[in-house]
């Protein structure tokens, strides 16, 4: 279906799972690495026809200092998580990728994002209809030089504080605010973002649990221009099982008393979440979905906490105290040892190729069939695993019937 | 839907499974105990209109001595898993069904079934034919005195060691075999009580990796006098565990490596196993479902331990070795620690209700709707616990249109 | 060597360890239960002839409405942790003891433990000298009304938040405080507790974290009346293994980098430590001890988390990640199921006895060979288990060898 | 005190200890690792001025094809668990080291060592006497090509299965007995390596569970030669946790009940002890010492499995049911997640230095106060790590006072 070359344009471009995308894109287009953790390569994908993984080039927007390069070899000096030697051997492709990154913005992003700046990007002054126009621009620019037929804009920056300020319903009325001074942002940096990316005619993926294109006002801009929009956050880990799991104490008819869940980890992203504002957000998109998979919602706690020595891996222990029969207690726990960028890097690839194909055929705004992406799935409420992986088959089967 | 009374005659009325089977709908009829853990008793199933739990009046064969309250009362003394005072308010109904016992047969069990015999069970020397008669006409006595409209046989009785004869595919051959003495037999003892029930014109449920009517010489007898059966080997906990998580590994293209399983637990059931003959029927209902799961079957080990003070828990370590993206390896971990006839005697209870509601609906044969009870599904190869359920799901649905 | 009786008085008498102790007591005193748990019954101690279990009376200080009898069936019926059977033999032991009762003072004990109290324990206006009165009052009509030759009281009400105000280092000028109003407290109420026992001639014993005689000013009154005292706070669990594992890592010259211990339980007292205030003293006098075993310091996370459904089942992961030769990191991980009171309660008794034992040797002021039984022992630094259990064999070798 | 190199002389020279022995020694010498893991470079025994590690010369004997350099690669292609660059920077000390290797032995080694060796070492037809001989000339010709001062041999390689043949308890008859056929060898393999180290003046130290120089004829003559010895079989993971925990347990007077411990891993050394045999010594090395530590002995089981995937990463789980005051049980799970090589090559050196130092000191024969590094100490009943641990400091101090 598809040739020539689409554009993935990184919000965080120099955060840990983008710098394990671009990696990893780089490693299997020279025949490095298998397609491992990518649901894209899967046999129930192949009829969709998807665009190749080597058809895909990368550029982005970073707030912080230094290069792609000394993040990306982070993930085996800091983490041991990807092999130098594979590090080494895409040096090249990472250092073109640097050449393309732009500056960001910290405009409305909080104080814990705002303390990673570069003093470049602190000392800019913009409104956000200035900061919109210069990161569309960046875009459109990196579209053109490159030849793009078409680009995804993915959000992978640090997660933001929950934005606590009413955000109008209908897009006209925020548009009239973004003239207003940064401090009266009508929206957070990650929505902004957003704006700017479907101004520069890309498609959008939110894989944090920040605002990005959620409120109803920037869906309606994305329907208006056409263009379809997924999120939110991404759930690689502890999140995941307890979409697998829950569902089965549900069918059984077993009692959930009280799911805790302990995560720890020490990326950069740990450093951030250490930060009581934003890690509000985050608790909250990795909790919620128990009160939706249970009959009876139970007492539920999640804790995640820096802990530096363990680097991108991702640490969940959760205990799971559940009455049977005749009232007996017994408990479940699990914990995963998990590595954060490696298990999210090919899942945004795998949305990028399926946002991409979901445009070609024209699909716009919330794209609910991708629910077994996300903690918090746009547009769909459903929150079991298997039953949001039913709704991407039942869309493949609508798409591959149709051709 | 349903008036009157059926009956439940368990094969292994002695057990902890059976006795928490009585004691549970003892309890519930006394209203002392709510339904959890009872499939039956979710929203799904309420269209299905089901036999009331206080409808069902049990009785059974066993080979042990004792009584089925002293056997209950274990389930407190060594295993703290059911209250005393439970126990003690269900005493009389206990009771009551102790009256209702027969003598069992070890006829072709093993050595390990055998040693667990009370010596008059040993000294009868009964042809295959006359142990099915002998237990036929304990069914349908019990049928008679309790004035029941129909029976359901579930097999609890201990796993035998599997059977390696070959077992002719017609029941014609079967049956003339059958007048062989007891040494000669060509079944197990499980399969000559199967045909005992569909003689006795009960349907049938195999809770146990024993043969049952799992031969399709058997499955032709229930068919010609239209009843229907289901099996084999009740999934409670580990392996129910296996069954949802691995088709997560498989829709995120995780490349699972190796899956252990460590059991250990400590009653009869545990005692029985620890003969390797016995444990090698066990281990591979438990461990072959990873290789339906799973695209690259990983290397597996599935072990089972009696540990004597863990009584009825079942304590199960399993580590999940997979690799994501780049190759990285990852690991999970759970640890189940589940009371065996807590998890199992709902289940049963369960399965009778959609057995008998099967029946009345005109179905016999295999029941592979049925699959998500079972570690060996029959007439299914779905083994994904979700996939089970939507087959259960998928039933109710043309049950309820019909009416 | 002993003979009479001698009197137990508890602070807190109505919470889980205390009811503990007054039911294991009376079990034990009935021959119901052996006294699996109690240091005091090894054979390392037989020489010490310490005074029997069955020669301690039980009576005590409460704030809270209802009786040691509903208190102790909590924990069946919240907790499953003692056998109903058990509870219903010592009723009437139980039932004595609250006869013994006396109300106590939240005066000074923060926020949390005032929202517990009775209405008639708001209502008291008393300055801390009042309050010593009263207290230092009923423990002696306590000793006199059962005719106990000694006396040792035992702190184990909640956890108070940590006391900041400085505390004068000579008890004279306390003294003189003690008769501002209740407002201008120089101590905390465990601290003025202390006083009153030993105002009574009792020596005492701080199971808790809270400030009780641990201040300069205490011990001096404590050795000017001859008075042995211990603490501060039973090592019961997970700090418990704390102090046996980090031994070994140091030993072994292995780099801790990390250990974090997420603890969950039900009970009232992790009721209370839900409060920051009160939480904040707890985590302290878990944490502190790691720095102290370990050469090199590790980032360290505790936290302890109130979940109503554990009940009084201390649940505690606990995460340890180390780097060893050739700096290669590796992992331990354990979790802890025990029952907190149950884990509790042995060593109160062994505490008492020892007490009192040392009491009759003549010691008085801080006892440091009790340290194997606190997380922050009184006038002795070492941290590592078995060297601390090694001071406990040395204080048995001088006292047998001298008789 | 010691100037000049020592030799230090590895049987089982290309297995993955060795390898890291080998490796560490090399990165140490380069200033490229630091001595974590180490136990002699802990402060508490700097006093002892223990020979350089950079001052140990290696060599060793092995039945394996394939390089030194090879072997070592796989701990980072199989296990991950040393840096490739730490690899490469010392391939040329690890091809110095393969050019001192020598053909080993596989006689009276079992089947499935022998399935290992190369067909040249399969294809030798030697007396044991003249096995010894060869072997001994080995590490002689060592000695003087490289002019060491002392040589230490160490047993790494694969654990034989148990020796079951009555061994004599006079070096004498032992002595005239290896004349005859390899068949009819009065010995282990590993008991003949022992015989040819003291042949060669070398001290010996037995890091496996094979017989070594176990048996009470070659410690005579060891003593006679004036030669220490130690062993056996390296204490590193699973079992010092228990040499830990279970005094905690028998401390506390907690009644422990049963103790599991399941054992998973990859390496060479798996692949052997998946033959029942062999295991069989294993085991029983990993499990005995549980009932020297606990008053009442628990049910027990160690089970040790070959799963490929984990290459050197020995992960165990052991769960311990222990019952507490009133009878009421706990549970107490940890997993452990070592690098099997990583732990064991610095106890492998610590031992080197430490048996080189004691000989220097005039000990001879067995040296129980290395009882901290060895599952099954020789000269030494004692099992709890913290009273081992004892016993080389106040060796330390003998030999620091003395001087």
């Amino acid at each position: 279906m598809s040739s020539g070359q689409i554009g993935l344009w990184l919000i965080g471009a120099k955060g840990g799972v983008a710098t394990t995308v671009m990696t990893g894109l780089a490693a299997m287009a020279r025949g490095l690495a298998p397609p491992i953790g990518l649901v894209t390569e899967t046999e129930a994908l192949r009829p969709l026809d998807l665009i190749g993984c080597d058809a895909i080039v990368v550029g982005g927007h970073d707030i912080r200092p230094g290069s792609v390069v000394e993040a990306a070899q982070r993930m085996w000096t800091e983490s041991r998580a990807i092999p130098p030697e594979l590090l080494t051997a895409v040096t090249a492709d990472l250092e073109a990728i640097d050449a393309r990154l732009r500056p960001g913005s910290v405009l409305a992003a909080g104080d814990a994002i705002g303390a990673l700046a570069d003093a470049s990007i602190l000392a800019r002054r913009e409104t956000p209809r200035q900061m919109i126009e210069r990161i569309r621009d960046d875009i459109c620019r990196f579209a053109s030089d490159n030849d793009l037929k078409r680009v995804v804009v993915v959000n992978l920056a640090s997660t933001e504080p929950p934005w606590t300020a009413p955000i109008p319903a209908d897009y006209a009325t925020v548009a009239a605010q973004l003239y207003q001074p940064a401090a009266a942002s009508p929206l957070p940096t990650s929505s902004l973002y957003a704006i700017a990316a479907f101004e520069a005619d890309a498609a959008y993926i939110n894989f944090t649990p920040s605002t990005g294109a959620t409120p109803p006002a920037l869906d309606a801009l994305a329907r208006e221009r056409g263009l379809p929009h997924a999120g939110c956050d991404g759930k690689t880990g502890e999140t995941l099982l307890k979409s697998v799991l829950a569902p089965m104490f549900a069918a059984r008819n077993l009692d959930v008393m009280s799911w805790v869940g302990h995560n720890i980890f020490g990326n950069l992203d740990g450093r951030i979440l250490d930060d009581p504002a934003n890690k509000a957000a985050k608790v909250q998109s990795k909790d919620h979905l128990l009160a939706a998979l249970l009959p009876t919602p139970p007492q539920t706690l999640v804790s995640i906490e820096y802990i530096e020595s363990l680097g991108d891996w991702k640490t969940a222990w959760d205990h799971i105290h559940f009455r049977g029969f005749l009232g007996t207690p017994m408990t479940m726990q699990f914990t995963w040892q998990g590595c954060d960028s490696i298990l999210a890097a090919p899942l945004v690839i795998d949305l990028v190729r399926l946002v991409d194909r979901a445009r070609q055929a024209g699909e716009c705004g919330q794209l609910p069939w991708l629910a077994s992406f996300f903690k918090s799935p746009l547009g769909c409420t459903e929150q079991a695993f298997a039953a949001q992986v039913g709704l991407l088959q039942t869309w493949i089967a609508t798409q591959t019937i149709s051709r």
